[in-house]
């Protein structure tokens, strides 16, 4: 049976825009498997109340109900072990761990300030009073306020990413000679920015910026064929 | 014969506050090797000139000499390959990476501000010119513009360690059981604080504070018996 994935989408179905999902997703690929990529809103709380809480991704497997993109690597890693290993042992998964928290506490509220205009012009309209309440009530402050996508941002942003840069400036992935799931916690960040907005994050001559493109071309341009914006 | 290390010392010989030594020293002993730690200053440039520049630390293991401690922890993993890895491989080297350029641009750069007048205080008489220019080259600014040991600073630090402390609070060390050489790398920003000031970086209930103690009792308390405050 397909495996089936509830994934955030905006206004139109075919805008993907949430960076948890792009991990799931691209984790998918890695592992050779194929699912049902169901779009989901924000609101639509009953469309996944089966798994127990409230948030996508939702990977449904047979019998199998999964939430929490880590947690679904996990399930992946564990239940599809012969096929390419997502974290390469327990030191890759902790060198994973740490890219999911530095991705979260370095990275992400950059971007997010960057597009968040344009994150919220996509969403679907049903989706903006939940979507501006949780995330003023998150921030401490109106949307407008958080939202400042200029020069200065966009070069906290280029100093932030220095890590991930120094890296693949060195070898063509997080995971050294392949992708593993370190590198797409880090690459869904980019997929959240492309599929929503114009603004471009990373310079054509940057090391971050072919690393993207690989994987954008990856599994037979997956990632690239989604809706999204060319930056 | 046994393998000597020049390593960072200030005015007293005892004070060895080098980070990048601290990683080599901690490697070395992962590896069960015991080493000569010569007590070398700033300015001793003809002391290491058989290195070919002018920076420690520099190992010397029979007819090998290898400086940088990235270089030196290669050197040690492939030489000593039959002793406990210091990588894990190829996707610990990877994780490894990745810690090393995170913590020279996230870490040290807050530690520097917070200890800097401690650190300069403990240098010794013949270094002080150099490091004073040297420095006040590198930063663009005077010593004293850039100390800044204030709560502000020490809540930058807290905020930039948060990836660090969110994978501690899940498991006791970087490399998930047992440290690995990214743990080193990290562990050895605490160690060029605690040589030198006696300003307290951590919170004693903070995960980071556990798994510093940790890695100060490792080795028979080897990083723990060394000169510092208890901080």
């Amino acid at each position: 049976m397909l495996i089936k994935l509830y994934d955030l989408a905006g206004a139109e179905d075919d805008c993907r825009f949430s960076p948890f999902c792009w991990q799931v997703k691209m984790a998918l690929k890695h592992k050779g498997l194929n699912a049902e990529e169901i779009p989901w809103r924000f609101t639509e709380k009953e469309a996944i109340a089966f798994s127990g809480q409230g948030l996508v991704p939702v990977l449904v497997d047979d019998d199998k109900i999964v939430n929490d993109s880590w947690e679904i690597a996990h399930y992946l890693e564990t239940t599809y072990a012969a096929r390419p290993s997502l974290f390469n042992g327990n030191i890759g998964e902790s060198g994973a761990l740490f890219i999911k928290f530095w991705s979260a506490q370095a990275i992400s509220p950059l971007i997010f300030r960057i597009i968040l205009s344009d994150l919220f012009e996509n969403l679907h309209e049903k989706d903006k009073a939940y979507f501006r309440e949780s995330r003023e009530k998150r921030l401490g402050m109106t949307l407008e306020e958080f939202a400042t996508p200029n020069d200065e941002t966009i070069t906290a942003l280029q100093t932030a990413l220095s890590p991930l840069r120094e890296v693949l400036e060195r070898q063509p992935y997080l995971g050294g000679e392949q992708p593993y799931f370190g590198d797409y916690i880090a690459f869904g960040q980019f997929q959240w920015a492309r599929a929503v907005s114009p603004i471009q994050l990373i310079a054509k001559d940057d090391a971050i910026y072919n690393w993207r493109d690989r994987l954008l071309d990856a599994f037979d341009g997956y990632a690239r064929n989604a809706s999204g914006y060319v930056v």
